[in-house]
């Protein structure tokens, strides 16, 4: 049985004008912030602001990266050459580092956002771009990013043949099929929205190292972080009841890196 | 009499398809680079190409930061709010320093480009918001950046009251007035083209920390660097010319940082 | 007294991910929309499905033109070059009248948004390109285009010269001073929240011709037309109260122009 | 044997500071002239200036549509939704028509660019798209656009059932293989540059319908167009020479469309 889980969830994801969901509810609960760096969303202000907030809060902040797509929120798969985007990946993780070292904290693991997050899984030369990328994010202090992702994907792959830390999550509102893969969204049980069974469950997996798939059977998913989706309605109240539930049941909520 | 001098230049200002400017030569001639920072010109992937190169010649990296602004090349006034230009000049430090530490180099400078070069001339607030962005642009380091810039200049004030270092340039091939600032773009002797006549001057500046002004006069303007401009027919060949004349006048160049 | 008077309210500004406004719930309302054009906002799919609304509901559909400034939301003056900018505006007009056709209806206006409606109040040569964009957007109809804004404008002058329809319009929930202008924000009066209050003047301004100025004066302003605000919370409800209280008092709400 | 064949080119293909190919070159030989839309490339000053030029020397103007991908130039296929494309690709054909008109011509047909183009021939969901965007550009006119485009293509079908005409271009410096197919770019025989060459093909197929395969074979191949491309080096001295070539064995060059 786990004695900590770290919550991570998405914020920094307005753009100027327009906001999306609520940043400083959500830094009140989760332990790990994935900021957007500004290529799907997040305009530099707002970024520094939530590096502030998350910084007084002791949240860790990683990195959010994206494909170049505002139009898409990032969500679009894009056939972009591997070397750009490594180099657009270094970009995006110095951009925000600096801004979390401006607010007196500073980047501390990557994550890849949307439709680069779905094809890291499988795409092996976009996968080895971004491992690349965390693998040759060098300050003077020297210290390496870990990536937060999905167990058995490419980029964990590529990742762990440089050195990189992996780092597994599962998804707190999704559905998961007996082979460990997520339910198709649009099929049945694809997403949870009851507070009380999605905490439930998560305290389970804490316990179990197992989380209950569709069909009742009891799938093996080590995940050291629980993803709650921030966009949702009610995000913040579904991330308050997943942090009660799992202090109730004698686990610490605490991000997976030291360097919150 | 100077023993040695600066001379910097705009490189990394193509974008995507698009060239401009034979940054490789320029390279092999300059002591300082202003790498552009995304916001006006230069793609991730061609960034760290500029700073590999830059970092393999000994060239100083500098950042160049502008206005968020492609379509107009940077060279549009944008009355932007002093809080998002702080945040934004913060962001392309960053994401420019992640790709010159990638190349095994670092950004040891930063110069505003275009229009928000000449609108930190006067504009207090805007020349504020650059200064602060520099003073808290902190790495691991520690270092100080210094900012290259125009003598007299709000940005100068504003950085000298938050300790930040100032290093004044002038332009190589600009005219200037008895007073110090530029002879308008349009105007007779705005522009100087000859090579021997622009390296003739750059000796002469050199040698007595003055330059001629277009009325004959010699004008006090102890500049540390000379810009040479990187997107005008010949602007490799002008650079050679003025750095052999200021080998040959006994002139090292060499960069005004030691962060090469 | 005026029988007719037309409410027009900013609608379309959201982008991709992000939503702004009770776009369906103001074309119930209003009976002219000014439908961004992408520039400041505004992603074509979106475009196309509030022109569909604002044909079904028999709203005139106006071109709001911006600078290019998604992160702004074009509320930044830019200094843009006037012949750029007259491209620019012919560009988004054109952009948003093949949407307005595809769903069965047609750009009927013009009028400019956020930073470039306040620049075109003074600034010559933008007001300048702005009218040469309006008349010179010609399509087969031969329809010459209105444009909706501020009396007293440089544009206002400068369409009236190329023969450009002026429509002048009048802010519900702003205050005025009694030379005509607008309390400037931040000042005492600058904003009226009270739906009551703010019906009552259009009404009165219906009857008179004048709105009352903070100071208790009279102002005569020969408004055709009043805007309501749609990003202000309660932005429909005002507006509801407005056509409500104009219909009592015998004022048909309607667009100034015939191609609703 | 044709009597007329059509060379089109790609122009209007840079962006604000940045230029691409020789705009005013390709303008004075070609009959056709697939003017960029502002997604890919394109700033509305200079494709008002392109226009002008088509319009002054006869050539008729098509809309080059593409994906909304200025870093990438189009090149990248993108996984947008077709909803979202069907509405961007009527907004660039609009944006354009208002440039076009404006310069006294119009758009006069749509060919899709880059990956676009590519995407196009077996996406299906795409392919519907671009020719619903095409059946759905109405003006006063009631002109229905043609699609310039590859034989046997998904574009080609889809347009087909909407009653959209279509017209079938050959590569004129591109290697076919015996099916009909590209010899993809990196191997053999991919890439023609002998002007002379290139020239005598061209005039081959307008004689016999028939394009030289690189194995030698004959493929029927009724093109109705010739494109020639822009940003090669020599890319007008081709096109020149196709065009003398064509005239001197009897074949006008004039454009498919009679809305030059």
């Amino acid at each position: 049985m786990q004695t900590t889980l770290d919550l991570n969830a998405d914020v920094g994801e307005g753009f100027g004008r327009w906001d999306l969901g609520d940043d400083a509810g959500l830094l009140q609960v989760v332990s790990s912030a994935n900021v957007a760096c500004g290529f799907h969303a997040g305009d530099p202000k707002r970024l520094l602001a939530v590096c502030e907030l998350a910084v007084a809060g002791g949240v860790a902040i990683g990195a959010q990266i994206s494909y170049r797509d505002l139009a898409g929120f990032g969500r679009r798969f894009i056939e972009v050459d591997p070397a750009d985007l490594e180099a657009e990946a270094i970009y995006q993780i110095g951009a925000l580092d600096a801004l979390a070292r401006r607010a007196g904290g500073r980047v501390g693991y990557v994550k890849p956002h949307g439709a680069l997050y779905n094809a890291v899984f499988r795409h092996e030369a976009q996968a080895s771009a971004v491992a690349r990328a965390v693998a040759g994010f060098t300050d003077a202090d020297g210290w390496p990013l870990p990536v937060l992702g999905q167990d058995g994907s490419a980029l964990f792959r590529a990742a762990a043949q440089l050195g990189v830390q992996t780092v597994a999550e599962a998804f707190a509102d999704r559905g998961y099929r007996s082979d460990g893969s997520l339910v198709p969204r649009g099929q049945a049980g694809d997403l949870l929205t009851d507070p009380d069974r999605i905490a439930a469950r998560v305290v389970l997996a804490a316990r179990t190292g197992s989380i209950e798939a569709v069909d009742g059977n009891q799938v093996r998913f080590p995940a050291r972080s629980f993803c709650v989706h921030g966009d949702t309605v009610g995000a913040v109240v579904i991330a308050r009841q997943v942090r009660a539930a799992l202090a109730a049941a004698g686990v610490a909520t605490s991000a997976f890196t030291a360097l919150a």
